[in-house]
């Protein structure tokens, strides 16, 4: 599996469920929303920009792709809606082609443009890194079936030991 | 990692936070419990019994452990208690050493013995898959860092290719 064939499986509708675990106080968030993931052109002027913003050559990029989500969290039984969109790019490494940068107009977790170092393993789990100022981010992908992906995703403080929050999505395609 | 490295590693007392996404309807449960894994002697009674009940010869086992679980869930908001044990036999493939059979007293999600199929992947996760009567498992656990472990399993039909439940555990080494 490459990237190209990872983003293109993962483009459509997708129902999630997320289950957020806080750990230092044992906290359950649950979240439910619906995920849209659609290609977009290279030549999209988002596109464009966040190539820029890295230095990155346009001809370096493929498969840049959005998501969009929303979404209902309990936390706080306050049914707090969550409800966003990122472009996402791709920047395969010239030499070994299972690894490279993905470039985000902006992350989960913080609400600034961000870099991650994705690597694609043997068995088509794809594994992303994203170093924030005070934290970083693991998050890891993979598909069940054509219709079922899961993603752990791992919030770590920026000394890189302690795990904040383990998070975990199920995802079931809609179309 | 070979499979001795990955249970050295779990040997100890972890605090489970587990969260169990029923998918056909969305429903979230959530589950806390504390889990026990002990080293045990290959030449205790159970390892000798399970190793008879598989065909299996003593001297081809490794890291034959026991885990023990007490736990909480707030499903049906019942506060079921889930009490359990469980003798776990790791048997290496002689020549693919990164894969070999688990043979289990009783699994999780039946109350049989059962005998899955591992294998340790190059980021050291632990896979594992386990066929039942009307269903299949599939658990993957891996370590974050030697004090934190993911664990995620998935309950599909025996056809495999409906997920039917997929559950999320962090855990936090307590000793």
């Amino acid at each position: 599996m490459d990237i190209q064939e990872f983003v293109a499986q993962s483009i459509g509708q997708w129902r999630s469920q997320r289950s957020a675990h806080h750990l230092a106080f044992s906290h359950f968030e649950a979240v439910q929303s619906v995920i849209d993931i659609e290609a977009i052109s290279p030549e999209d002027a988002s596109v464009i920009e966040l190539c820029k913003a890295y230095g990155v050559e346009p001809q370096q990029i493929v498969s840049p792709f959005k998501m969009t989500w929303e979404g209902e969290s309990d936390w706080d039984d306050g049914e707090e809606v969550l409800k966003g969109s990122s472009v996402l790019v791709p920047v395969p490494n010239s030499t070994q082609l299972n690894c490279g940068k993905l470039l985000r107009e902006q992350g989960y977790a913080e609400t600034m443009a961000a870099a991650g170092d994705y690597r694609l393993m043997e068995d088509g789990t794809f594994v992303l890194t994203t170093s924030y100022d005070r934290a970083a981010a693991e998050e890891k992908i993979w598909f069940v079936n054509p219709n079922v992906r899961c993603r752990v995703s791992l919030i770590k403080t920026s000394a890189g030991t302690g795990v904040v929050t383990a998070s975990f999505s199920s995802e079931i395609r809609q179309s």
